[in-house]
């Protein structure tokens, strides 16, 4: 199964780091998309330093079975470019799984979609959440249908576990992977 | 008359300097308060630093005119903090001048004031504010009652002399000034 991590500048560094890693780990591909191929991206605590591996062009979401929203800076600066925001809209439009921690959620406000639905983010932006008409729960992992989300770098290591147990279902459900698409039309 | 500005770390530079220099120079006392007095704080440009003159527990609105809320990450730390966005509740209570640039609306936003009033700010927030019901002009000043609001470094000049246009205007009004409220009960 193929994850896409959107990454701008200034992302929080542990936020890219921790789910990445685990990831990874558990045999997913994960490719970093930012707004050029091999840009250097920065974490703002100055820990981590990745390569876009692909270019926002150069992907679909479709060939992807879940897109990944590490926070930081990161979220605000991708949200100005409207490319990120019609790719995360095509993740939700697909019911595919979207993992967002912290600030990662700037990304489904502006993507328009969180009135009515149930979540978690970084403090100040789970009172934007509230105003918007989102249900905004304080806890370290929220799950609403295709979402996966969590408010800080504490609750990482609970947001990797629930990824990882989210991709393991779809994997019972190969019709669902994109990686298995032109055999499962 | 006597204008505070609320800073926290990661402010835009120039969003603090250009309207502060602005005001210090058309006469005015200008107060940067901090979460604490002494605190230095950094823009995010690496090209400011200043020291908090006053801190938040120190100060009341009502001891001051105006309101300014430089943009960067500041506004976003500093709604984390209560003591904060009560500040900012207290100034719009009063009808007191607020000035806010770029990020700097997110006070606003923390402090539920948005909903039905029309102003500008940094092109991902202004999606935020029309989100919460806020109207959104996309302009380098938008006036609406006691706000000033605009979008970015480049709206700086305009912005600064919407400011001080206004504070002009409140000085033929003795009444409304904190700095004769003991003369003018």
């Amino acid at each position: 199964m193929k994850i896409a991590c959107v990454l701008g500048q200034g992302f929080e560094d542990s936020e890219f780091r921790v789910p990445y890693d685990r990831l990874k780990e558990a045999g997913y591909q994960v490719d970093v998309v930012g707004a050029k191929a091999g840009e250097e991206l920065k974490g703002y605590k100055g820990k981590e330093r990745v390569n876009a591996e692909k270019g926002i062009d150069q992907v679909k979401a479709e060939e992807y079975d879940a897109l990944l929203i590490p926070g930081g800076q990161s979220p605000d600066h991708l949200r100005v470019d409207k490319r990120f925001v019609e790719f995360v809209r095509a993740f939700d439009g697909a019911g595919k799984l979207i993992a967002a921690v912290c600030h990662g959620p700037q990304l489904l406000i502006a993507a328009h979609l969180v009135k009515g639905r149930t979540l978690t983010a970084w403090q100040t932006v789970q009172d934007d959440l509230q105003q918007i008409g989102a249900t905004v729960k304080d806890e370290p992992v929220v799950r609403d249908r295709n979402w996966i989300t969590s408010r800080k770098p504490d609750d990482l290591k609970q947001f990797s576990d629930a990824i990882v147990e989210a991709l393991e279902g779809e994997e019972d459900r190969p019709s669902m992977r994109a990686s298995e698409a032109t055999t499962h039309p």
